[in-house]
């Protein structure tokens, strides 16, 4: 019962009103409450706050989409019906599990509701929520407010420094701080009380004082995690005190105008120091946009932030830090800095509290990341016993494999293809972008659906994995992956000698254009997800293990959330083991970088985890040529490896 | 022996060249460097470099006014001359004094002569220089030099972190560093060499890393002290492996364009957020322009600068560090901070190494500044045994009394009369200031001397107290200061009712207007030196002691260099004591600055200074009022505390 989703804590958000037909309710990690009547559903509370839940089957309890988490006050909810305990599995439910369209409030009380990102429907592309262990808040900085009594004050002033009285005062308040920063003694004179009263300190790490504010202000102690993503960047303004989520907030990272991918972002980067700069300037612009916009939606002022975390692959995070990543990608791909760090966040020119810090997460090595680190901790594999696997599915994607005995690592560059990019009609999961795709193998019809259900200008990652796996599935491709041009279809056809398939006429699009999958963009999924299988597999040949001795499959990242496990499994993707094995975690990197600032344990746990880590690296693997190669087809050239897309090609007549 | 001028290595500055029949000198604090032959006087020396020496007699060695002091090499010099003799104290002669006219070189070599403030003459007006004691160099900030051998090279970087690869190599070298600064960080690629090499590390504390370079750069180190005056700025770059003074710098304290004295200033700054900028950039702004002359002379690039110190009184130093001194005025007067601390250079926004740190040194009290505590330290006055009496002579004068007993301490507000504001023809001690005046009690004739010998344009503070003194001692002024109207000579005349006396007449002006000492000029000249007497006095008898128990005074400040010393004896600024006790140190607040920047063990003396000094509130002291009033007369009330004067005016049949 260790894991569990999102932190809250026993004070109610709605304070002092009469709730004795109410329960309060408070959704997580989107940091959003509302009130429901005793003998209403959760559902109706969520659809309210305006949180995009799946419920196809319109709240009858037969689909078991609408999974949450009672993370507090379940005990006020009903008994589990039949319905949930046919959806929710055992261990699901001694987590918490429910279903929202399931379950009623019985009694008046306050409840906190995490929602899953698997429940969610795809409306919020960015996906910013992710899995975390609950924690008990150690932040890094706390708040100590100070009385002085009017007595004495005078006199003390007028003999000891104002800083002297804090720091004696500070102490017998059980902290012996060693240094003041320059923001808090410019505070001082105007903060300290003219004739006794209070004053509160923000202390960082027990030893500096931070802030110095007048009054008692010690209820405001906010922190704020960044996940710098190579596509996006996702943010989190957290209470220190209570450990929630006030408000998430994501952006497309803004370096993409100089580079979709980590190499080219670096290339462009070495070119001169302009450019160096302009990358710089992009990101740091970009988190102090993700700051504003949470803040904004929380009613946080910036400078109430005190600290911030920051994890990121390790040329994010040296582009980030201002430290150039040009060797990272030259042999031997020596990395500048791999230890955690804290540095002003000023320095870097983040807008939160001129006095904050900014905690860098440790690295693994170039091309595992502080973001690996973060994905270890938010899914807490080191705890279990046997083999688990984590892949973080992105531009570049991180695979870590173990448990309590040990981790190996290593990173893989499944590229941009499953964002859209290098692929002829591919897009951002943006309006419009086909998201799921249902290819009819008796006649090719083609259904889809689109983000925000308008007509198609695109096809997004997700719609591109459903896409080629379904017409694999359909014999539309063969098994290393050729459009057979023999199948007769008005959608199959040739363009300037390439064939191609059509998964939307102009007629019913956007731009009056069909939209296709050609060879070439079948050639790029395939070349991606060999990529991530074979980082996988390497990892797990090196450590003796086969697929079956998995005990969990956690697929992170924003776009392990809404890809289809049997599309992505037909596809070869990840190894074929038992689906109720697999978990979507959602975007771990960024529940790691809020770990981090919530507790200091976790900032010894990070570094633990690197020094226990054990990297490989691909590219110099003998075993990485031929397992990529074999990777390359549908799902593998040995089919045996995927038993169960064996069988369900059998039954489709294909084997 | 233990107080001797300015600091010198064994090195020649003169490299390599041919020594035979030359010796090699350089002049300190100036960093100045010459080459005399066998058989030449330093004197000569002296003029080639351009430092403007007291010689009067003409090089007869009868006046004895050009003392320089034989800090290194004095061996390759002729023994003392009969002149010297007479005019060199033994315990002088012990500390390496000789007179530049009379010691030749007779051996071939090098020597480092210093030359102390009083032998120079006027024409450098902001004086910069002053005593201090000799240092062995141990800064906070040292230059490892790490040199990776090729062999592993490539293998390490390919398994560790260039900062863990680098904290490696420190740590064999004895340096135990925690960790790096983000410009380190952001060094560490480019200046890691690419197969083994040499590359350099600027360490602070020992355990910070604040700058990685390729090569070995570890014979360029370079700090910089600051003394932040009321109405100066001076700097000096300090070449940290030598300890010697590459080069000083001085600007008037740009705030004086809002407020000549502390009271104004503090006043503005409290108006508004703009006006604090003001006063802060100005600060900053000027900090800057010292640092840019200074390398510009030496030579040296201001990144090359890895340490600053700064010394200021309590309010500019408030308002240097952008801390409002507000409430310093006010009672109960408090302090922000008074203990000393290191920032970020970078922080304030000065213009050295981005990683540079800035040590502020430690406060006594609100109008006990660092400087004071600095004054302290380059007097050495805690190690004396029995009383001794330092004056810092500024818009505040610091008072301290004591030696290895103890330190106490007070700070009266003299106002700006000895820096020629308040007085009608006062002005700064610029080009064409009068800047001594003789009058002769026969006839009241005027002579005077302007800075740079040309019209005269006003009257500047070492003029004003020669004018009120001779004013004095020819009758013109009674002992209450007041303008005899019955002398009878066409100098004193009857201006709107007030009384006045001409110092130069319009024809001999560059204005073509007549330069004159008023009845309320001479009233500020006497309220200046009642307060500074009155600091002493109070002082004095709070500690049980008399005038003759002082075994020495040192008379530090920039006005404390030119003013002549029987002038001021007879206006009665500091208690009669045997001249052969006073000696004028010169700007002790900037050598103060300097020896912390050179010396760790320094800021820990500097420390106990300040928890060993007692301060005395002046203003609130029950003896202040009437000892004020009593000094308000010419030399006191009591003519008896001054024994000379009082023989002088017998002589004169004054008296």
């Amino acid at each position: 019962l260790s894991v569990c989703i999102f932190i809250s804590t026993r004070k109610s958000w709605a304070g002092e009103g009469d709730l004795k037909n109410y329960v309060d309710v408070e959704f997580q990690p989107d940091g959003k409450h509302t009130r429901i009547g005793v003998g209403s559903k959760i559902i109706e509370g969520i659809r309210e706050v305006g949180i995009d839940l799946q419920a196809p089957c319109g709240d009858r309890g037969v689909c078991g989409r609408c999974k949450v988490v009672l993370t507090e006050g379940g005990g006020l909810l009903n008994q589990p019906t039949g319905y949930e305990l046919r959806a929710v599995t055992l261990s699901e439910l001694r987590d918490g599990y429910r279903l929202a369209c399931q379950c009623t409030a019985s009694r008046p009380g306050s409840i906190v509701v995490a929602i899953p990102p698997e429940s969610r429907i795809g409306h919020q592309r960015m996906v910013v929520q992710g899995l975390a262990p609950k924690l008990r808040p150690t932040p890094m900085v706390k708040k100590i407010s100070l009385n002085f009594r009017e007595g004495d004050f005078k006199r003390l002033r007028a003999v000891k420094a104002d800083s002297e009285l804090l720091t004696s005062a500070l102490r017998r308040a059980g902290c012996s701080i060693n240094s003041l920063s320059l923001e808090a003694m410019r505070a001082l004179p105007d903060a300290m009380p003219r004739s006794g009263g209070s004053v509160t300190v923000a202390v960082w790490g027990g030893r500096e004082a931070l802030s110095v504010e007048a009054g008692d202000t010690s209820s405001r102690l906010f922190g704020f995690a960044v996940d710098i993503g190579t596509t996006k960047l996702a943010g989190y303004l957290v209470d220190l005190k209570s450990g929630r989520v006030l408000a998430t907030s994501s952006l497309p990272n803004p370096q993409i105008a100089y580079g979709g991918d980590l190499i080219s972002r670096i290339a462009y980067y070495s070119q001169s120091a302009e450019n160096a700069g302009r990358l710089k300037s992009a990101v740091v612009n970009g988190v102090n946009r993700l700051i504003e916009d949470a803040c904004r939606s929380a009613g946080v002022d910036a400078s109430e932030i005190y600290d911030v975390t920051a994890v990121g692959n390790t040329a994010m995070h040296h582009i980030f830090f201002g430290i150039s990543p040009k060797y990272v990608a030259l042999s031997p791909f020596p990395v500048a800095v791999k230890s955690s760090f804290n540095l002003k966040a000023k320095e870097l020119g983040l807008n939160v509290n001129p006095a904050a810090y900014l905690h860098s997460l440790p690295l693994i090595a170039g091309f595992v990341g502080a973001d690996a680190v973060a994905d270890i901790l938010a899914t807490e594999i080191y705890r279990f016993k046997g083999p688990s696997l984590l892949i973080d599915i992105g531009t570049n994607a991180e695979i870590v494999v173990g448990g309590r005995e040990g981790l190996t690592c290593c990173s893989s560059p499944a590229g941009p293809a499953f964002e859209g990019a290098h692929i002829k009609h591919g897009m951002r999961a943006s309006s419009g972008a086909i998201e799921a795709v249902w290819i009819d193998p008796d006649d090719l019809s083609v259904g889809y659906k689109t983000v925000d259900d308008v007509k198609p200008r695109g096809i997004c990652g997700s719609g591109i994995i459903d896409a080629v796996a379904q017409m694999f599935k359909a014999g539309v491709l063969n098994r290393s992956g050729g459009i057979d041009r023999g199948v007769k279809s008005p959608r199959i056809r040739v363009v300037d000698g390439k064939p191609e398939f059509v998964v939307a006429w102009g007629g019913e699009t956007e731009g009056g254009v069909d939209i296709t999958i050609t060879q070439d963009d079948v050639q790029e999924v395939l070349l991606a997800k060999a990529a991530i299988y074979t980082g996988v597999s390497v990892t797990l040949k090196r450590l003796g293990l086969k697929p079956r001795d998995i005990r969990r499959l956690y697929i992170a990242g924003a776009f392990g959330t809404y890809i289809d496990l049997t599309n992505s499994l037909i596809l070869g993707i990840y190894p074929d083991i038992p689906f109720d094995r697999v978990r979507f975690v959602g975007n771990t990197a960024g529940s790691g970088a809020r770990m981090t600032l919530l507790s200091k344990q976790v900032r010894v746990k990070a570094e633990r985890i690197v020094d226990r880590a054990r990297y490989i690296e691909l590219a110099a693997d003998p075993l990485f040529e031929k397992e990529f190669t074999d990777s390359i087809w549908l799902p593998h050239r040995d089919i045996e490896l995927f038993p169960t897309v064996r069988k369900l090609l059998k039954g489709l007549g294909r084997l």
